[in-house]
Formats: C-alpha cells, sequence, structure tokens
C-alpha cells in the first residue's frame, strides 16, 4: 500500500530563499506518516499503550518547492526488521510529478513497561503488515 | 522585575518576505517567559502540579524583523488579578532600541485536580510576586 | 462569506501539557488565511507586488485541543478600515461545535515602492470587498 | 575546529510524548551551523551572493530530550568533496555528555548566477577550510 497526502506550500513554511526549509519537510512526513497510520491500526497501537518513536531519519533534498506548490506524499512501510521497520517517503511536486525530497525513516515499537525496542513479530507484525508497500 | 532574552534571528526564522514569521515570535515569547519563570519558581510550580496555561495573546507586530538582527526581549509580569496574570513582552532590536513587536500575555494557574483558573491568592500570588515589574 | 479550512491535530503540534502548542494556533490561522485568499484574489495581489502584512494577532484560547481531533476554520473578512483590514477567526472542534480559539487579525496591504500601509480604496477594496463576512 | 551551542529544552519544543520532536532538532541543528558558519566567513559568502543549501540530512535519535535539558550541540566542517561538503553535528546533554542525536550534513554551495553545484574551489575552499574539524 503506498499512502498519498497532500500539502500546500503556504508562506509559512517558506525560509530566507523562499523555499520550503528542510525542517519544515520533517513535518510534512510526519503528517503523512500519521495518515497511513490512520489507513492502518493507530487505535490499536494506541490503546495497547505503544509508541512508535524514531530512530533515524535519512533526507535527501532534490528540488526547491516554493509558494503556492502542491506537494503529494507517497509514504510506504518498506520493510520490518527484527526490531524495526523502515518507512520510505517521497515528496513530489503533484503538478509535474517531479521529486522534491525522498526519505527514508526508521522507526521501532516501544512500550512504557518493557525495555528497548520491542520485537516486530506477533500482534504488532500483523498490524503493521498490511501497510508493506508490495507493488514497488 | 524586566527579565530580558536574546535571540538570534536565522534563516529558519523567516518567511516568504525574509521577515520573522508571526507565528515564530509567539515562539520567541514562550522563550523569554520560561526564561522568567526560571529566575521565579518554575521548579515549585512544576513541584506542586500547577501548569500556567495561556489564555490571550495580544501581539502587535511594528517592525519587521531580518536576517542577522540581534532580539531583546524584555518580560515583565504586569499585574496580577483575581485568577488570571498579565505579563507583557517587548521585542528590540538590540542594536538601535527599536520597539518590533509588543504582546500583552494573559495566563491562569491551573491544577488537574482542581476545576477552572486557581485564585491567585497564598503561595501562588507569593511566588509569582517577586516577578511584577515594579519599575515601570 | 464565511471561509472553512480543516486541520486535523498531529503528534508534532502538541506540546508539553499533549495540547496544541500556542504558537502552533497560529499557523493553523494563517493556512486558513491564505485558503481564503485563494477564494479571492490573491494572485492578483501577487502579481500587482501588494504583501498583506499583519500588524496585530489578538487571540483567546478557550479550550485545549488534543490528538486526533479535527478542527474548523472559520475566517472572514469582517470589515475594512481606512488603511486596514480586521479578519475574524475561529477555531473549532469540528465534532462538537465547541469553540476552541477565536483570533482578530489586522492586516495592511504594502506595495515595496510606496511607503507604509495603503488605502483601502479603488482596486484594493474591490478585491478585497467579495470576502466580506455578510452573514454575520 | 569544533563550534558549540547550546540551547535549553522548552516547552514548546516538546511533543505528545514530552520529547524533542523530530523536526525540531533540525532547527536546533540549522540553528548550530548559523553559529558556525559566523565563526567563519559567513559575511563573505552573503556578500557574494553564495548560498549554501542542504542536499541531504541524515540524522539518527538516539535518546530522548526533555523538558529543561541543556543541550550541547557539537558542530563541524567534516570534509570538503569536489561539489560538496559534509557537516558532523553531535547533539549532548550537558549535563551528563550523553549522545542525544548524530548527524550528518551534505550541503553544496550555489549562486543564483550559476547553474548547479559549484566546485568546492579557489575562494570558496579557502574560506570554508578553516572550519574543518582537525582534531577528530
Amino acid at each position: 500500500m503506498i499512502h498519498c497526502t497532500e500539502i500546500k506550500v503556504r508562506g509559512y513554511h517558506l525560509d530566507l530563499y523562499g523555499h520550503v526549509n528542510n525542517a519544515r519537510y520533517l513535518e510534512f512526513l510526519e503528517e503523512a506518516r500519521w495518515a497511513l497510520l490512520e489507513d492502518g491500526d493507530l487505535d490499536w497501537f494506541m490503546q495497547q499503550g505503544y509508541a512508535l518513536v524514531i530512530s533515524r531519519i535519512d533526507i535527501r533534498y532534490l528540488r526547491p518547492a516554493g509558494m503556492g506548490d502542491m506537494l503529494k506524499i507517497e509514504t510506504n512501510l518498506e520493510r520490518l526488521l527484527p526490531r524495526s521497520g523502515v518507512i520510505r517517503q517521497r515528496v513530489l511536486k503533484k503538478e509535474t510529478g517531479k521529486l522534491v525530497a525522498e526519505a527514508e525513516v526508521t522507526f521501532a515499537v516501544v512500550h512504557p513497561d518493557k525495555p528497548g525496542a520491542l520485537p516486530m513479530t506477533d500482534q504488532i507484525a500483523e498490524r503493521l503488515a498490511p501497510l508493506l508497500g508490495l507493488a514497488r
């Protein structure tokens, strides 16, 4: 499953050069990940007291985006590792399809009563599996 | 007591027009209020479980601030009302003393176990009183 | 005309207390104003080199909003004064209709080649007039 | 040269879990890079019309930081490549020296009159060289 979120670039997203600031992209990516999780089982994770914590973000900025650009953010769970998962996110200009940024976001599932990153097995794996992007 | 905080304007503070964005000023003001409270009795409030919640911010933007400007934020508790307090904050360019923005920030003290805004009496008043700006 | 914008509260909007932070509301309000202007004549203003600058924001925070809340932001141009305009914005919880925050935002129209705030007459007034909220 | 910037964690830096949000760290890192450049030749770059644009940020989040933590950000230019440079940044808790996050930030130098990333030679290299962290 590849999830799409659209965000329009506004004045307050821009920096000195009239481009979306690099920190702001991380908010755009977070917005898209929440939307992905809502399509999945966000409620179940929250009810169980699980939190998804980000352990690494590797983002490449390829092209600037500016005022009024409509951005399309494609998000999919790329793979599950023993104790982490990797989400791939691509930010494109909707009109031209040109790639603005792409990121690999590594996360772990944690629980306040258990130490460290939990294994990606059992119910956690079951709930996340439908988010895996099969089409790529 | 008038508390001073200094913040240097950076690229990520700016917007489309190369000026500090109006939402960003509220972060500058919050930064300065935390610093004011640290000079006061922030630890005591946190230990007691009290939270200071903002109920109103009235901010006037008088002059733009841009890249590299060193801003000085003057913050003082102006008055205590029966169930609220008013903090006055002024943002100036340090070099010229020119006023960039000024704000009146109204807050209340709340506690998770008690409904609504608490009265500004007893220990709460005692702890806040030293922050009142006598010199104005 | 009353313009509506919807924003869903996400993890990165929240602060220490699990509530939308007061600076973040100003971004929500700006988002809604851009959307209002797009329904109006934003392109014309930008082509002419006009900028709408905010001179004052008076915002009251009435109720906290938290994770997952769908917020509805109502925005309308309330009145035009000789050299400024006042936009009224209300943030409500979509589900319950309860008021979360309300703000009065004062703006002026400026142009790089002309000093100070421009009069709200002629073409500027004509372009803004359709945004006036007649129904209130 | 390793440059140090200190930032105290405030309420508005935190998210749902009471930890500094991952997008906010990128602002902390940007703050520290501006400070590094000021120690170097920022003015010269700006006068020449050069901009330093970020092409990649690879950040690992190792430990959460929370309310009141004093963070120390170490920043140094690690190496110059033919048409890019790599800055290494480490965020530590000042009190304990524990590592909170570390990032590798890749940048290029661009100029509005010249296409693409400029070569890291001649004056550009000369001005950046003193920022190289020799001690590591």
